[in-house]
């Protein structure tokens, strides 16, 4: 952890100081994204020192070729990967003759970055000594263009400060590229094309196997004191690169400007045939609007996000910015647009975790999307798992799953699996529920309905079958018990009947059922076609019954709660905080079976199943589980707090619930856990978001009514938040004055605001 | 399957005819041992087709970077792997400027091998037609001394059968050799020096890391028809091989004979700076004697093995062969010379598994080594783990266990764990409890006391430790609990209460207490040492036995049964023969997840407490347990069906035993798992020895009494087996007829047979 690397501030996030130790980690930090791809804060000039370079297109991936100690039947052969695109941001610089290389300069002054999150743009400037002695100022500004999203721009500004130099600047793109994380060394790009056409470049090149053509391109231009050099650059061609040499006589502070635009064209969405065309007309537009034109636009645009997904905290900068850095980062991993892509666990920051696609997505992403955008978002992602389904019926297959059964895989890219280790893998099930219960949420949410009919049946169907083939009758204890799981708590594997599973499947089987009710009632239509292409019977939703109706819960009369799994009580209870602080974390300082046998909890399992079904459970239940397990919980995920946070919040633990909002909120802001190197916790900050709105705004849908229950913080003045509630904004600033609500719609709205009913209308303020 | 592979022989293997695709197989069924090195039955001259190249040097290994898929804490960084060493058998044949290789050949006919395990050697011969279409005949006769056991031999003879020819031979010693299993395509090897000195040759070369010099020499001659060229080799050097270049002009039908003398001088024997030295010195005893002399030597030494070990089998002649052929292996593998040595799982026959020594040493080979050899050699063995406590405290230690706690790695090399698979590596520890039972089981058998008081106590001690501090007190259960462990069934991982692992450690508890009082009462200075040494108190000697007075054991009252571990019964309990056939093995038909919640076992788990512990438990008591248990197992191991078999016996069901005696003792010979070109199942083969002397002879020792329950499967007409009990030989001859019994010795021994008392007298035969 380190508290002090990134300034203070509530817009911005700020580096001060060149220190090669935090190359990496800044480059994480400052990674810049627009939902279509996303890059590292890599330096566009030739850096020697240790650097992660990274660039990554959305839904372009590799199936990798999978590498394990000990194979086991079941595992992927193949699975996609993250990964790692062309450059395009690369700019050689040479100043009489000496490369520009913060490595190797002699002193490196006023060096900072800055990452404008309200504006959405980075930038970069620094005072470097050549080894020469020669001193030289730059400043670079970057941005992913949200309006032209495959294009980002790029002004790199450059001065001698002593004396006349001949400057040399090489913009390039580079097709060369490798993941860190080949596992076998696998050549995953092949070059096809490369092309130079006056000022500007493109590298065609494909992917291996699965066969992404891609278009990287770039543009540049050269001024000098804001004039613009007219010689055509020298041409640099290798079979991986294509370059553009300008050379400059630059006098002792004159601005050398070099303005370049540049990134992907892909099959994905144009035709393959026409990519460097495609690539043409968009560098067309670019250059037509300029780089200050595009900039303009992309402040704007930022603006417009802001507007509705802001999350303002007074009295606490590094709180606000904590906040605002989770909820820019979330808006560059994705924005929606595309039913194909999803959030990946480390966005275009890093290439960790293979696919792009967990749980984590339908479980703590969704309320974030559906609160902060319109609904068609939140629809797009619960889309994407419906294209998936005959992969996830494949999947199951592969498992031994027969009769349209779907599991959806832990990890994905296509809907394919792309984890392998058997524990997880084969047995963190619990998954597909999660995938049932955001259809579940997305209607309680928006009351839009229409998503069940046309597609959501099917993936519950397909969901609700798996669970009834997954389960055995014990003759032991006459009832259905579930063997051989992972549940949310992944320090604990291959345990049997994990409540939080158990739970969930008979909700999915139920709720199931309902829709399948419903949806004959309703939509006779869509009723019938979903009948005949998964051919289910009234005998087997009755089998489906059986099982939900007489599921096995481990229960402990003595402490009144549901265990979390078999045997739970066996272990040697000893809380947390009983713990010697040497033997933490644990999972760093502890072998893998003492963590099993263990009672600690890495993050909320019995407590998960608390916060999905709140509404099924007194708050004297909730209290009881959370007294019991929350001792016992390490939060060694980033997903666990947040959860936590909400559930201390509605119990009235604001101190408690405070704590645990602050260890997600700076997660990788202050590098809790020195790893912020290898890229950024996405999809956790989605649960960043839920602690605010959900822990201390207290919101929530119950029968169909938005509902709070704000409480503050006492370190906070103030906070506000807005929530898109069925295509009305509705904005909630609790102060200590009181909370204050606002409508921006065109009718009038009821909400309940601790539990009694309160008329909002459009335009107006009121104190609740 | 493969039952006409091999030509049923009472004493040797014998394969007729060539077939490419039986080439790997073959060079398995066909290795050849000393128990100091061993190669895998690669042909001499080259080999374009596919084939596994294999020749292994007992105990020099190298510490692979270990690689997983997703690392746990506590996995070994490096582990030892057993190391294919140079080659000295190759030796090229070119004739007419063609080289000989099968797979080129146009014809092979008369292609035989035979492995004589009668007299300890490998011939193959055949007639091939190049493909100028000129007929060559060639034998070659190979064996590794036993006599001289670092080198080897081979009779090379070779015939132009249709016309003069010009024919080279190129004998060679090649250093350039790779693992096929290496992780990180490291470099295993580092020559240091190719010399050629006349007719012999050396490759001098040390294992990185491990840093063991070995050199590997050759001295070679060649005659035709019995006359001896005089004129030296031309020699031909690389920078990883040597060869000799002999021109031979031979006219039709004369017989080229080359005679190639090779092998190892390992720095674990010789003094580093003297190894060519020795080298030069074993060759010039080997050519002194020459190639007959030595070759006669050959079969007087495997005739005093088989005296010793023979098993005869009338009526029978696959069976015969089978249980010779385990013989046979297991001697070539381990003589017990040499206390650093142990016996791997493949032996000298393949690189699959990583280290040599498995928890199969002491629960499946000492007892085959005790009796069949001097109790030296039981000893060693014994030593051999003594040798490693410390490394197997400093694995408890990394796994978090203090106080000198000990857990032996699950494979191992040099002490040091070789496995990487935490449901194993970390939880299949009851290995820990098979390492006490031998010490046990030494002395039952030997009457020897003297291990313990001088080394064995040290590891009994650990070993209590760890069992200790590995179980933890249940509130719930209010008694110790075992949690998270992995049993001798494979198919459960990470399970709780493991019957077999709870009974072990309280077993194991019970036995060093008893121990050190005995020590502490008849060794007072052994106990003085081993006390200052461990720092063992009378205080914690009573925390043990807490443990052991009430460790929880799973039991059922409904079935009677000690059940296998927590929640056996909430399992799908359809029985193996319930099963359909298409599902097996289930290891390769099922899904790794599928497997684990499965009610099947893959050997005696259980069972194999009641194996360990018969004496423990009533008839009826075994009975019931036999009659629960067995139904589920699939004896998916190659373990499993003589533990099974022994029991079956026990029960007076032959038929059953004779069926699961079928199954082990022709598991590689036909080729049972279709994976014999991996190697050969070494450790199993001592269970096939284990399932007639243990099951069909019924020998125990009873009360310090040697003891015997002879019955003879039907299909037999009679065997014949012979035991070192204590410095006598006892010969049973069961038949028809009766059982006869003989005492090779000096004095009276009485013994059991069928529960009554026998004197057998020096010389005498007896019927009982």
């Amino acid at each position: 952890m380190n508290q002090d690397y990134i300034k203070a501030d509530s817009w911005s996030i700020i580096e001060e100081g060149f220190d090669r130790e935090r190359v990496k980690s800044s480059e994480s930090l400052f990674s810049i994204g627009n939902g279509a791809m996303g890059q590292r804060a890599n330096f566009e000039e030739q850096y020697s020192g240790e650097t992660f370079q990274g660039s990554y297109i959305a839904g372009v991936y590799y199936p990798d070729k999978t590498r394990v100690g000990w194979w086991k039947n079941g595992y992927p052969e193949y699975f996609a990967k993250v990964l790692n695109a062309p450059n395009w941001i690369g700019i050689n610089v040479v100043i009489n003759n000496e490369p520009l290389d913060l490595n190797t300069c002699k002193k490196v002054e006023n060096f900072q970055r800055e990452l404008n999150m309200k504006e959405g743009w980075y930038k970069r400037s620094f005072v470097a000594t050549m080894p020469s002695g020669l001193e030289v100022a730059v400043d670079v500004v970057r941005f992913l263009s949200l309006d032209l999203d495959e294009t980002g721009a790029i002004q790199y500004n450059l001065q001698v400060l002593d004396g006349d130099a001949e400057v040399i600047m090489e913009p390039y793109v580079d097709g060369g590229i490798k993941n860190m994380d080949s596992n076998w060394d696998d050549k995953f790009w092949n070059i096809t094309k490369i092309v130079s056409e006056s000022n500007r470049a493109f590298v065609e090149s494909h992917t291996m196997k699965t066969n992404f053509a891609v278009c990287t391109f770039m543009q540049a231009e050269v001024f000098v004191d804001g004039e613009k050099i007219e010689a055509p650059p020298e041409v640099n061609k290798t079979e991986t690169l294509v370059g553009h040499t300008y050379s400059v006589k630059a006098a002792k502070n004159e601005t050398i400007t070099l303005i370049k635009f540049g990134g992907y064209v892909v099959d994905r969405n144009h035709p393959k045939d026409r990519l460097s065309e495609t690539a043409n007309k968009i560098l067309d537009k670019a250059s037509d609007l300029g780089f200050e034109a595009l900039f303009q636009k992309q402040k704007e645009d930022w603006g417009h996000i802001w507007e509705m997904s802001d999350i303002t905290i007074e009295g606490d900068v590094k709180a606000q910015q904590g906040i605002r850095f989770n909820i820019f980062q979330l808006n560059q991993t994705y924005l929606g647009k595309d039913s194909r892509l999803n959030i990946g666990p480390k966005g275009f920051t890093g290439e960790k975790y293979g696919g792009s696609t967990y749980w984590d997505t339908e479980a703590y992403c969704l309320p974030f999307y559906m609160a902060t955008k319109n609904q068609k978002v939140a629809w797009n992602l619960l889309q994407y798992r419906y294209n998936h389904l005959p992969k996830a019926i494949e999947n199951a297959e592969k498992l031994g799953f027969t009769n349209g059964a779907a599991l959806y895989p832990m990890v994905t890219m296509n809907g394919e699996e792309c984890h392998n280790e058997w524990e997880i893998t084969f047995e963190e099930i619990h998954r597909n529920g999660a995938i049932a219960f955001a259809i579940y949420n997305y209607y309680r949410f928006t009351g839009d309905y229409s998503y069940i009919p046309k597609m959501g049946l099917e993936v519950l169907i397909g969901i609700a079958r798996f669970w009834h083939q997954r389960v055995n009758f014990s003759q032991d204890k006459q009832q259905y018990v579930m063997l051989g799981v992972t549940g949310p708590n992944e320090y604990e594997n291959n345990v049997n009947n994990n409540w939080y599973t158990n739970y969930l499947a008979k909700w999915c089987i139920e709720y199931a059922i309902e829709q399948i009710g419903k949806v004959a009632e309703e939509y006779a239509d869509d009723y019938e076609r979903i009948m005949t292409k998964t051919k289910l019977t009234e005998a087997e939703i009755k089998d489906w019954a059986k099982v939900a109706d007489n599921m096995y819960f481990p229960y402990s009369e003595k402490h009144q709660v549901f265990l979390q799994q078999d045997g739970f009580l066996d272990k040697d209870m000893i809380k947390v905080q009983d713990l010697d602080s040497s033997q933490r974390p644990i999972n760093q300082k502890w072998s893998w079976d003492r963590i099993l046998r263990s009672p600690y909890i890495k993050q909320a399992d019995v407590l998960q199943g608390f916060y999905f079904f709140e509404d099924h459970f007194s708050k004297e239940d909730l209290e009881r589980h959370f007294d019991f397990y929350e001792p016992f919980t390490v939060h060694e995920s980033s997903l666990s707090p947040c959860v936590h946070s909400i559930q201390a919040a509605k119990l009235g633990r604001m101190e408690q619930a405070y704590t645990f909002y602050l260890r997600t909120s700076r997660l990788d802001l202050d590098d809790y856990n020195k790893e912020v190197e290898e890229g950024l916790h996405i999809t956790s900050m989605a649960g960043t978001w839920m602690s605010i709105v959900e822990g201390f705004g207290g919101m929530r849908v119950l029968d169909d009514t938005l509902s709070f229950e704000p409480q503050i913080p006492e370190q906070w003045s103030s906070f506000s938040f807005k929530v898109n509630f069925r295509e009305q904004i509705v904005t909630l600033t609790a102060s200590k004055e009181g909370t204050f609500f606002e409508l921006t719609g065109n009718e009038a709205l009821t909400i309940k605001v601790h539990g009694k009913s309160v008329e909002l209308l459009p335009g107006k303020k009121i104190v609740a």
